[in-house]
Formats: C-alpha cells, sequence, structure tokens
C-alpha cells in the first residue's frame, strides 16, 4: 500500500474547456482513520458530462465543488482498513469519493456496498448497474415509457446512458434510432445494440438522416445533449410525444447558457410531455433495476460497453473526451 | 333578418402582424339551408391568440385557414331556422362558425348548445365557460395543480385565460403572481381579481419585479407568453415545478419561430415537469368544468372579466388587440 494519496484539486473554474491549469495534483498522507471510519483504495472513477457542471459558478442539483476542494466524482474501491462494522476490510464501495486514491468512509459520508456477482466485473457498478443504468432506465422506462412500435430517438446513444437508454427502448419494442458521432460509433449501434437506425451528427446531411430514419416522427426522445440536435428533434416530436430531459452536454463547455431551441413551439402544439430528471432522486430504486438490467445482461438482452483509460495522472485530459465524444459506452479510469 | 351575410375570407397569409390586406370582407347570400340543417345568426365572435396561429404557413393542431376560405373563429349564435330536430330555432350554439354573420349547421358541421342560465350573459359562454375557462382548468387544476402555499405565476394575467387560471390559483390556496402590461392591468390582477402581486412587463424594471414578487421561486408557471418573460420565468423554477404550457403569443407575429429560452437547462437541473396542451383534447370535461367555475362565479369567488368590441366591419383591427395587450379579460365581437 502507497502512503502517499494523490488527489487532484479544483484550481479555476473553468470558463470553457478543462484545461490543465484546472486542477492541481497535490500529494497528501494516506488519511489515518478513527472509530467509526473505513478507509477506501479507489480502483475505478467515473467521468461523466455531470462532473464538468459540478465545477461551474452556477450550482446546480448540488453545490459548485469549491476551489481547493477535491474534484468530486463517483468512484469505486476497496476497503483496505475499517473501524466502522458497516464497511468491513474487503467489501466493494461505491461513493463520491472523488479524484483521489484514498478516501475515508463514515456515517457522516456514507457509501454504498455493491453486491458483489460472479461473471461482473467491478467496473459495471459504476456504469450499466450504477448511476448509468438507473438513469437510463428511469428516462426510458417510466418517463419516455415508448409503447410497442413507437419511434424512440436517443442522443449521444454511444454514450454510457444512452447505449443502456436505447437498448431499453429496443426491449420495451421500440423502433430507436441513435444519434451519435462518426461512422464506427453508429456502426456499433445497429450492429452490436441492434438499433433500427443510427444518425451521424458529425456528417453533413445529419438533418437528412434524422428525418429519414424517422419518417413516422418521433414519440419519444430521450434527450442527452441539447443545441441543434435538440431542436431537429423537437422539430420531428409527435402528438403527446415525451422528452425524458437527462442532459445538455452540448452546453456544458459553454460560459453562457446557449439560446433554447427555436422548435420550441412544438411542445405546445403537439401537446409533449417534457420532464428533467436527475439520477440522485431515484436511488431508492436501485437495487430494483441493477437486477432487472443485470437479468437482461444475463440474458444476452442488454450489451454495457466501456472505454477504459489507464492512469490517474490523466485524469484531466480523460474528462475531456467525453466532450470531444471519445468514448464509447462508459468512461471509467482505472487507478 | 339581413338578406345578405358578410364574410372575412384570408386573402394573404400575413408574415408579421394582421394588416387589412389581409383580408377580404365579401357578400353573399344569407345561405338557404336544406333537411338535416339549420342557419345560425351569430352573435358574438370570439377573438383568441391561436387565430394567428391558424392563418401561418405551418400547420398547427389544426390544418391553416386555406387562402379564399372564411376566417376561422369560434362564435356563438342562435338557430334562426332549422330543419335539423337537434337544432331547434332559438337554440343558443357554439361552434367555430368563422368570421361571418351566418353559419349554417349540421351533423357533418356540428355545434354545441348552449345550457343558458339565468344570469349569464351569453358572452360568458365564449369565454370562462366556454374554452378559455376549460383551458385555465386544465392548466393549472390538472398539469400545474399547485398545493396550498407554492408560487404560481401566470404570464398574460390579465388575459382571457390567464385571468382565470391566476383566480383557480387562488382559489387551490396558492400565492399568485400575475404578469400584465401596464399600470391598469396590474392594478386590476390585485385589487379586483385578488393576486398577491402583479409584475408589470411594460415597466424597465420587470425583472426586478419579478424577482421580487417570488422570493421562495416558482412552483408553477402558466404560460401564455414566451420570450424573454418565460425566459426569466423558468430561471426561476424551483425543483419539481411543472410548466402549463399553453400559450407563446409573443412569438405568433414573428416571420421565424424565436430561439427558445435560454434558462432551458434549469427544466433539467430542477427536474421540472413541463406539459403542452391544447383545450380540442379536453371537450370531453366541458360540462363538467363549466359546472366548476360557474359555481366559483355564483359564489363570488370568480370574477369574469370581458372586452366587448362592436362591430364585424373591425375584426381585423380588433384581434390585433390580443397582440397589443389592449383587451383585459375575454375580446369578443358583437355583431
Amino acid at each position: 500500500m502507497a502512503d502517499t494519496n494523490r488527489r487532484f484539486l479544483l484550481r479555476e473554474r473553468p470558463t470553457g474547456r478543462i484545461e490543465p491549469s484546472t486542477f492541481e495534483l497535490v500529494e497528501s498522507p494516506v488519511p489515518e482513520i478513527g472509530d467509526g471510519e473505513a478507509l477506501v483504495r479507489i480502483s475505478y472513477i467515473s467521468l461523466d458530462p455531470t462532473n464538468r457542471a459540478w465545477i461551474g459558478e452556477t450550482p446546480t442539483y448540488l453545490p459548485p465543488v469549491a476551489i481547493g476542494e477535491v474534484m468530486r466524482a463517483g468512484a469505486l474501491g476497496r476497503v483496505v482498513a475499517s473501524k466502522h462494522p458497516g464497511y468491513p476490510e474487503g467489501a466493494l464501495l461505491q461513493g463520491l469519493f472523488g479524484w483521489q486514491e484514498y478516501a475515508v468512509v463514515s456515517d457522516a459520508a456514507p457509501a454504498w456496498t455493491m453486491p458483489e456477482q460472479e461473471g461482473i466485473p467491478d467496473s459495471a457498478w459504476l456504469g450499466v448497474l450504477g448511476q448509468n443504468g438507473l438513469t437510463a432506465y428511469v428516462g426510458m422506462h417510466d418517463i419516455g415509457a415508448p409503447k410497442e412500435g413507437e419511434t424512440v430517438v436517443v442522443s449521444a446513444a454511444a454514450g454510457a446512458v444512452g447505449s443502456i437508454a436505447a437498448q431499453i427502448a429496443k426491449i420495451m419494442g421500440a423502433r430507436v434510432v441513435g444519434i451519435a458521432g462518426g461512422p464506427e460509433k453508429c456502426a456499433m449501434l445497429t450492429d452490436e445494440l441492434g438499433l433500427d437506425a443510427a444518425v451521424d451528427y458529425k456528417a453533413a446531411d445529419w438533418r437528412d438522416q434524422l428525418k429519414a430514419a424517422t419518417p413516422n416522427g418521433i414519440d419519444v426522445d430521450f434527450e442527452n445533449v441539447g443545441g441543434e440536435i435538440m431542436e431537429a428533434v423537437f422539430a420531428r416530436l409527435n402528438i403527446r410525444a415525451r422528452v425524458a430531459l437527462c442532459g445538455l452536454i452540448s452546453g456544458y463547455n459553454d460560459a453562457e447558457p446557449p439560446p433554447g431551441p427555436r422548435s420550441f413551439g412544438n411542445l405546445l402544439v403537439n401537446r409533449v410531455k417534457l420532464q428533467g430528471f436527475i439520477v440522485l432522486d431515484h436511488f431508492d430504486r436501485a437495487v430494483e433495476v441493477a437486477g432487472i438490467l443485470g437479468g437482461w445482461m444475463a440474458e444476452g438482452r442488454l450489451v454495457a460497453r466501456e472505454t477504459v483509460i489507464e492512469g490517474f495522472e490523466d485524469l484531466p485530459n480523460s474528462i475531456n473526451m467525453l466532450f470531444d465524444g471519445k468514448n464509447t459506452g462508459k468512461l471509467v479510469v482505472r487507478i
């Protein structure tokens, strides 16, 4: 066990992309634990678009990370020393441990114990069986609620949440169109995940592709992206369509919030229901949903993709992969 | 009985405001009725913001009025000759009779018979006890669904729908803030309708007024207006707020749809539910809701304001009063 704990502290709030100067890498001793505490050695750090929103000026559903604080992030790790009966040595825990190698858990800073299972890689608990899967399930199953034969569009469909959401819609019997960047991701959506069509938003003719892929309009939009893609999708929403508003990643690096969609009026004309949602509100269903998704995985009906990056030092660069569309499925850093 | 039927036909689609050249006034003989038809002499024509949307290029929830067709509008009239047992002479009917003095109803072009009541003026059936009241009730009671003590904002609160919606929210126990143009309308909202505060969107400091009037944020937005007012309201929506999206009048005269609100992201961050709705979908509840609203009127808890314009010839000018904010409550033309 190393005797230092490397940590990334927030040094300055980025106005655009995350830069090397955004964070400062510091070394401190591995924390000593007291009674009622346990020490976690972090093995995987989850990189998610919402991380970027947490270091902006504007409070979101969580307060902004303070300057000088460890960068906030979901992570997974094992208990390596314990003075807390609820967190025994060897337990696999998940929590908002942040960008560091060790974290201390206690009743005041709790974590969740993962129900390890044969054949499920640890990292799955951060992705498909963790917050991403829960996000996808709540958004698609509960909010989008596609009926058999309806047309569903998922933006960022090759991403951690989108790839699960799109497959859930297929399992529910919908016609599913995924939007992703580049021919490789698009091929993955149709060939590997079994979607009915894919739209390459990096292609010049993406608007025509979207139109061709949704000849009967759109009944459900699982929205991860915002911007002009959302604008084009909103314009094709059918009567009584549903929008599960999950993310707006296209604007997260902007200094000013972008204008909303010009097609906003279609939400009125077509009596659309739009529901914003945040996974934090749904943690009470985490075990139930992990069971459902794990079952589909075991049956081979749900494929969980992930992009694993090695190396703690490279976290500030790795997170930009999300905004450059360089990951496929869940993006995690292995330490 | 006059022997001519004056009618306004759509001559050209306006790109901005309605102009004298938009319509053509023509005279034709009063229609002869055949078996299964009844002739209605129109007494009141309803002027509504949605009328403007019906003559744009873009199909809305109804097909655009065709060039050369009678301008579509809700109206009220009495049967003056009948060969249809369902529409006896003297009955008070409501229907999409359009901008004309006489209309023919039949099973193919049906109308609704109004349950006339002592003390209720005829015009109320076009407004508070008609589509406006139903719109207000569905949007506020069912979609906005304010809880006691929550803060509700209603834009165009001095208008036909807004004035009823705001009063319904008061009856439901909410703190209600109305947005309207000019000190007179604002005084009417607080002094006559009993709202808790009014925001004058024509005042330079309307944003400060909105902030001061909603110190605890906004739980329900009954949205009639769109544009920068909606943008400011969205920015103040609380966690789990509801938006009843009823109208976007600020953009109806624009040639291009305006950009959506920059505060759109708040719908995500605060898990907002937004529901577009159109009164046409809720006609099955018209009688029930007219009963509820009529009851509140009889108890003195609900005040129905109207602006009555005399004169058929002036219809093309009168409708612009809606966009200039010159009416208070329901705008009707009496013939």
